[in-house]
């Protein structure tokens, strides 16, 4: 997988504040009939000591483009590789995917340190 | 009915996180007039060791199709039947309807292990 | 008034849960102008062992359509009528008016047991 | 300054209950420019002995027409003047202002007795 | 850069309100690649002695229109600034961006006094 | 039914131009079930010697209120009405009704001198 | 199938006018799969000597609920059995469906007399 | 009234196109009551020789603010004003009304050389 | 590529109908930097003596996943290929692509027998 | 300013169909008083030999971004600048401007072959 790279939180030492990327279009493969699956990844996190650059995010979400995975795999999958990546104060993967078989589906994990 | 199939949880032990299902095509029948009910269900719970398979949920609803079956009964039905299949930590069941006689309902109904 | 029927609750003994009706086809008669009102009425209520009919209800909103009351009596009455006739846990009624003289109103009354 | 003319609560003694008026054809002068300002006002409030008459209310806005005043006084008067005229259990102005300068403007001032 | 010019808050000593200006025409320089970020600022305070003047406001805007400075750093920089100029009780900075590589982000920065 | 006022056309001899008036409020009774029907009367025209006064239209529109009609003959009623009063050039009548038994009904009805 | 019953037109002889019926609670059967599909059917018709009785059009539609039939062969055929039951002047049928596969279509048939 | 001012068409000799200027905060006073009327005035036009300068045409707006005059005849006059101003090859005003006794307003007048 | 299957068409001979197909996950890649790109294709067309079958539509769509083409060239191609398969009496073919360096794109190819 | 590369038209010989292209980032300097317009610039053309290379136009737009200029000269600049760089068969330019002094501005600009 792409390395996530980061940056030094650029904030007053001590500051809470919120940082929010979304992605519309995010896809995958489902394991279980080889078909892609399409969705928008959002990344909302309380920065610590650094944050997460912008472009690495982008290749690391490309990473998944043929990759087959289920949507509750990701959204952890996700929420684990970012946390190990910036280790922030607080971070939530909403996973909002296009409806199959006519049932859309949204994944919401969250992590507090 | 439908078995409700569920696959084990693939998240880290004892992480909480939201899983929600939104199915806009959902037809029952009033067991009143005989005529059809048409809806959104959607179903937002915290698995706990299992998860509600998709396709599965998918047919569990089909089931409904012909059944004559009163709006309120519909959502508690749904409610007990997928918290016995996947006894989640919390479910939440939110059922929309299309109006009838000019008036348009929604029943929400909520589980806590 | 049309009496307003009600129905067993059909849910498990203890279960708290929401049912929302709402009509945007209700209409009244200001009684200072002789004008009609015309808004939209949303009864929403945490039943405890009878539930309102629906068909009833929608009678029920008819009787309003002749007679002159103001907005904030509207809504209280409903509540009124309302609570008396299912004897819910709480109820909530949100009446929404169509503008006059360039002013749009909301009113929301609140019961609970 | 038109009189804001009240009229008894019509609701059960100790019913706390929500009246909300909205009104987007606000208009008031900017002492500043001479040119006119356009904004929505609402005004949200939980009645005590008395409710605000609407006619009257839509007389009061009248008055700001060719006034000139700023944002930040025009919300602050109008909560005065309310909350002196029906003595409400508690009160809230939103005033939304049309952008300036390709900035838009809200205000929001609340009272509590 | 220009100064922020304030005003005497206008409202009763003691009344805690909130005041939320919005530029959806924000441009400032991405410092790596050198081509411009688009955004929405939106200012929300709760004044204590003084108020931002609004034309100040926005030729303070103006000033980051050649600057290279990223996204969390020009988030927490309009918040020291402001903080600086009105000694407000609390203010919440809302900077929403333009899509990037396809991901669209929003930086949320607060202050309490 | 109240007469429908007209005034002369204040527009320069010759001029063809458009008048639109909406009225979201509109409500009749179906002959059939005896139950209200409600919807949206929007009247076009592009007038000749005389415009149809908004006031008297508005009470023109509440006569329908408690009176027996379908649909088609409401829109063609109305569209008959109108011409007859302020004998248009052209004058277009488009009824949208709230649904019922599920289905929503538009009917437009059109007359050129 | 339930017969669709008609009324005489009841507009004045000659007038060209336009009826629209929209149904967004559709719903037949793929005969591939067996699976229901949902769509909205909206009618569009230039009466001659009858119109559609609207309460015979919904039984009308309520026949195709198990009924196994391709998108574009449900568009034909109720184009021609409405043609069949009223001989319009014109008419469309406009067939929207929710997406399968992850895509939507529409299918839209026309007849002039 | 406020002389609209001109400037040079900049685009070649020849070329049609066509300029629209939107203003959604007009107002005038209805003649009949003295109560303010609210639209949005959208001028749309094919310059020769002269463009309207927008500055002044917002002065020239502003003129209106304390006038006696009806929606068609506004109407009607800002077309005659604005093309003796400018002498356009073709110019439509739209006037949007807000709502009055429940019905909302479009005027639309066209000129062509 | 995957073969277009098709099948015949079931409307009466001779009747010009219009079958829309449109696919909100269409995803290539783009040859110059290797990213992939995002739209949504829309295929209209007139059906003649055969009709796309959806299924084999989509695992046509799929086939462009990791295929290295151009907006201008994707287009055309679609065009070509639906046309070879079906000899449709009309054929447009709209492909919206999702921002690049904050510019969307649109292109609409069409074909007529 | 920046050279508009362009590449062969990928199309088959001969045949018509159009390209958009929409930046909703665009902004130039008003050269009266100095301030920043902002605006969504729209390229809508029918390609004959040759295409806009898209990275090219980017930057050719960012070229204004501290150029004085009017809505209506950028306008007719951009036409002529992109008519000869790619000899269209037709082209049409769409500048939306943000509100100015309250008023919002749309400019279109057509050129044929």
């Amino acid at each position: 997988m792409t390395p996530i790279e980061t940056f030094p939180n650029p904030a007053p030492h001590g500051r809470r504040y919120t940082i929010t990327h979304s992605n519309p279009e995010f896809t995958s493969v489902c394991p279980k009939t080889g078909l892609p699956d399409f969705g928008t990844i959002t990344v909302k996190y309380v920065p610590d000591k650094t944050c997460i650059e912008l472009k690495a995010l982008k290749y690391y979400f490309l990473d998944f483009r043929n990759k087959g995975i289920f949507y509750e795999a990701v959204t952890n999958q996700i929420l684990d590789d970012l946390v190990a990546a910036c280790e922030p104060l607080e971070m939530e993967i909403i996973a909002e995917w296009m409806p199959r078989g006519g049932i859309s589906s949204v994944i919401v994990a969250t992590y507090k340190k």
